[in-house]
């Protein structure tokens, strides 16, 4: 059928800045699509938002959650089976999408690992890409901005998370904002983007040459000078992952730069679970458990 | 990424009449799909199997789920979240296609609602059909074969579950085969074919215009003359499901016969809820464990 999807296809509904694309209940709660116009991307945007029942009545505490290459807001929301935990401890969780769309760059679409749906959540310099690419702005300022004035949250407190180019946007989040976030979590991260094929073709690209930029970008440079809460970052991996045997994750070197820096890290190495939101399915409870112990304290 | 949905592209295993197309750990089990040549069917068929960490070292019992119209095997195995349900109580869930594909009958796929992706779980009389659009004896005989030679299936402990065209096919193949399956349940089925548009369409297509043969796949006549187990029907219907008002599923029509025919069944009308997978995703913990009380006992 047409909407198997659960998508509302054609049919939005006005809010404010906010246009409704599609709405299903789901575990009590609502899983809900919003397009806008983003100031920073100068172009429409998606995002997924779960309001889990709580939120009916009450402000909650909210989890964003950053996708990987090639995802929209869809993947998340369809896949992972996070909205049967976030009703149990009544957070709501919001997934953007991965990057600007049809801005018409040249080379945009060249690539499943650079320009469209591949963000990398980073302010690109270059001059090609400076206009619209600058997804670390749009999800740590412009869309929690826009979260909090139309939805019911408590402002202080926020937690995030994300999977590969998404986990990687998860802790350079974290890490570059204390205080922000109240935890931390990803699943099978781009650790250290310098040193691997994917974080290199996208940090030349938006970022050209200036290898100082690129560690503004690099949890393992970040952790570094990291100095607020002391959250322990949870990080799950699996040992099956084709990516990390690639060389393209690297935890073993965020590991030892956040014991350098005795920032607290929590590497839970899973056999036989690959890069597929099965994997992410698997554990994405413990996940949401995890940031519940710090949302929910103080 | 290219296996962002799991899959491991071009690259299938060999193990004996089964061709292993993916292979996915999650919940501590295996999501795997084969495809395999259907003698039914005359063509290649795919079906997704979960195996349970119990299903390492002993046989366990085994949940057929039967899909809604357009979908293939995949549709389950990524968005209904049964998995987490499978692994808890041991039991293994088969997911196979909903048509015969790629059989070259001029008109099959004219529409998503007749042909391809919609097989309707009938076998077809119409000299068009009648060589490859054998579905209901695909899912009740010759899938239950390769299943229990090829699997750590305990034979006599099979239960069957389905959505919308699936919802339909699993409550004739209970109805049809008492004693072959302990339960049935079903969310949003298409409840009673003959009066409603979709199922017009399926049954005059495949079956021609003998009504009396259309009555032998209409579960409001089946229930007449079932004289089986008296497990009772498990039936979710989501309040918001544009198809239900639309007058396609009509289980009001089967909890009627049901009543006539004194068989036991449970209409649960859900508030809000629409046709799609979050619908499902939401109760599907709910069904398994309904199977899981018949499957279990004696």
């Amino acid at each position: 059928m047409k909407n198997k999807t659960g998508r509302t296809l054609g049919v939005t509904r006005r809010m404010g800045e906010l246009n409704e694309v599609s709405k299903n209940k789901i575990f009590g709660g609502w899983q809900k699509v919003f397009s806008h116009e983003s100031k920073e991307l100068k172009c429409k945007m998606n995002f997924g938002i779960y309001l889990p029942p709580q939120a009916e009545n009450n402000k909650v505490p909210i989890i964003y959650w950053l996708s990987g290459l090639t995802c929209t807001e869809q993947n998340f929301i369809t896949k992972a089976g996070a909205q049967k935990y976030a009703a149990e401890h009544g957070v709501i969780i919001v997934a953007p999408d991965t990057s600007p769309r049809g801005c018409n760059i040249e080379g945009e679409d060249d690539g499943y690992d650079f320009g469209t749906g591949a963000g990398f959540y980073i302010d690109a310099t270059e001059e090609k890409w400076k206009k619209n690419y600058r997804m670390y702005s749009y999800v740590t300022i412009e869309l929690p901005e826009i979260i909090n004035r139309n939805f019911p949250v408590l402002e202080d407190k926020q937690s995030i998370m994300g999977h590969s180019m998404g986990g990687h946007g998860a802790l350079i989040s974290f890490l570059k904002n204390p205080g922000q976030y109240r935890s931390v979590s990803a699943f099978s991260p781009i650790c250290n983007p310098m040193e691997c094929p994917w974080g290199q073709k996208a940090f030349s690209g938006y970022l050209g040459d200036k290898k100082d930029l690129w560690k503004k970008y690099d949890s393992c440079h970040l952790v570094k000078d990291y100095d607020g809460p002391p959250a322990a970052i949870l990080i799950d991996q699996g040992k099956a992952d084709n990516f990390f045997s690639a060389g393209q994750l690297l935890p073993d070197k965020f590991v030892a730069a956040c014991a350098e820096a005795k920032v607290p890290v929590i590497l839970r190495m899973q056999e036989d679970y690959d890069h597929s939101y099965y994997f992410i399915a698997t554990f994405i409870g413990e996940h949401i458990a995890h940031h519940v112990k710090y949302l929910k304290s103080g």
